[in-house]
């Protein structure tokens, strides 16, 4: 696809993950950097070597943040700074967890459809994705549950390592998990860990963009003992990906697995990114950044249906879903479209229009054959307003010529 | 080390491999994010996502650095830009190179002794080091060839692959690869390659840390093919390690393998540090910090140096090597005196004088029993004028109280 977009430069990309460039916090970030390095003493520091898990003032910071958002006091969330590790991104996190917890053969329960990225980090580990069925209200708890009672008759259970859960806004259906789903499907995990602790691995990337109803609580947070649930955050999506600063709540006996591996790969993130990031908390240039990238997503958002419901509301068979967070338009079209790289859609949008989406087929695991083939991503993160409203009018005349 | 450095909070380390930090280029930094921040476009360019392989701007830039450090035009490199890669730090390259180039029982030549963190890396992917001896113009050939015939005949000529050498100022010695023993090197390696290719992983962290004697070229330009050297370079040692921007020159056979196995791990270093770096190169504010560094470098080394002969230049059996560069002082002891961290003299070091310094016997692969005890690696990097001499003047007493 990168191909095809460099080969087609005219080409409106809704398949692009980026983010929106405008809004990208340029003055909070100028602004940090003048109080951290105009005192020379704080300065020296951020530009030492930090430490493998990443600076403690930062992972200070983010105790009190993630306090924030759960809305409770920091000495109630049950751990310490030392289950805090900072990251490259949340990539990172999710890649050294693969490492950590997957051997080759190893089974990792994933949303169907779910982010395509990170089905690629399974696959090049050589674990099994195995795809749970989602609805509006994301995993099906009873398609998890049927899905580990068949693997336990099979015997595979002990080959279950992992259930990775994108659980709020997530990719590609920007579809939250249900909050009356989210403690049973902990709890439901935690039954079946019967021969070893099944994790599961909780991506929060676009928590912080919602631009409707009430904050839920995370997975981790109904996880009573701490010990089943990592949850993976970023400010890739609500800040700057440029910086790379993710971070992991780990589970206690997490810690000296991830950290050990990480100190191999890297001995620790940019320290100087780390400090950034604690200056901009402490200057109080976080919060106003997200307010104001909710606007501008909310609006693009909007942008986005309403181009849709112009274009292709009336024809049959084209269903999406108003997201209520996130960066992502899930569409179906009818089943005998089939949206995928090498189909006709795909090309005559590429080629003909000068349009491109991510095909839905690709953000399924499990067997080639059994992935629906009728569903795209359309981003709605990097385009301007102009940006959104030709490329869904060119999409629909590619729909339209196919069908 | 660190925990016994936590535990003890007065004890003066010459064991910290961290640089001097009143000497961090704070104010270039900020000169230079001022700059990149100061225009919205470019700002907003190093807040976004950036690619892989890094920014194309830093990596422009980085080939003609290379090509001014080489006494060469640009196009006479031999390279592309797609063959350098950044990375974080130099230790995430040669943490790739090893899960590329390295499977579980594959042997890895190393000086002897060699950078101790790398070993660790080698025992992490299950890797054998073997110890090349070294002596006063690095590793020597003759102990290479040896090596490298030995293991012809035992049939382990197929699990050689990779030669790791520091050539400029290496950890732990400050020693440089002779200049008539570079291309001799080189061939001796390609000489060897016959079941396959066996990689030269140039460690040049410390090249810029030069206080006397002219630059020398390094083992990748006498590498006429650019398909055996690996060129590690970085700028944690001569601008930032607080910013972990490390860039490697990969032979082209070897791009597609380090650049997927870097996107699975974190999809490409941070955006804005590459783009920070290179408007450092731009508005000049690299060269001046590197001359600026030479200088307090070179009178600390002076300071140890100074310290050493006066407290232990009469003592039998004590020997150093004046560094010409980079931030270490080898030091032997007389054999009967062991180094060791379960050693008396390191007991005595720390707990009855309060001076840390890192037993030499971490610094050799191989089997333990075959390590020599009785050196130490000192930093001068970390301490400043008045902390060298009083850490050299406890670690005296500390020696000749075990003598």
């Amino acid at each position: 696809m990168m191909q095809q977009a460099v080969e087609n430069p005219d080409v409106i990309s809704l398949a692009a993950g980026l983010v929106d460039s405008e809004s990208l916090p340029v003055e909070p970030t100028r602004r940090a950097v003048e109080t951290l390095l105009g005192d020379p003493r704080r300065g020296q520091a951020a530009l030492q070597y930090g430490t493998t898990a990443g600076s403690e003032r930062l992972r200070d910071a983010l105790l009190e943040y993630l306090a924030r958002l759960e809305g409770v006091a920091v000495n109630q969330l049950g751990i310490t700074r030392g289950q805090l590790v900072l990251t490259s991104g949340s990539q990172q996190l999710l890649s050294i967890l693969g490492e950590v917890l997957l051997d080759p053969g190893d089974i990792c329960l994933v949303g169907g459809p779910s982010y395509f990225v990170f089905l690629g980090t399974l696959e090049g580990l050589g674990a099994r994705a195995v795809s749970i069925s989602s609805d509006h209200g994301g995993m099906r708890l009873d398609a998890l549950e049927e899905t580990l009672e068949a693997l336990r008759k099979k015997g595979d259970l002990p080959r279950v390592k992992m259930v990775y859960v994108v659980s709020y806004f997530d990719n590609p259906c920007s579809v939250s998990l249900e909050e009356s789903r989210r403690a049973k499907l902990v709890e439901l995990v935690e039954r079946y860990s019967t021969h070893q602790r099944i994790h599961i691995i909780e991506d929060a990337a676009y928590r912080e963009l919602r631009y409707e109803g009430d904050e839920l609580p995370s997975l981790w947070s109904l996880d009573p003992e701490r010990q089943t649930v990592v949850l993976a955050q970023t400010f890739s999506k609500c800040f700057s990906p440029g910086l790379r600063v993710g971070f992991g709540v780990l589970p206690a006996e997490l810690v000296d697995a991830v950290s050990d591996r990480k100190g191999n790969e890297d001995f620790g993130s940019p320290n100087f990114n780390q400090h950034l990031l604690s200056t901009v908390f402490e200057e109080g240039l976080f919060e106003p950044h997200v307010d104001l990238l909710r606007e501008i997503y909310r609006t693009k958002r909007d942008c986005l249906v309403a181009a849709a419901s112009e274009s292709l509301g009336d024809v049959d068979g084209v269903e999406w879903a108003v997201p209520q967070g996130g960066l992502y338009l899930w569409m179906s079209l009818p089943t005998m479209v089939e949206t995928g790289l090498t189909g006709e859609l795909f090309r005559r949008s590429v080629h003909d229009e000068g349009v491109m989406f991510v095909p839905g087929d690709l953000c399924y695991g499990g067997p080639v054959e059994s992935r629906p083939r009728h569903q795209m991503r359309l981003s709605f993160g990097v385009q301007p307003l102009d940006g959104l409203r030709e490329g869904m009018a060119r999409l629909a005349r590619a729909i339209e010529a196919v069908l």
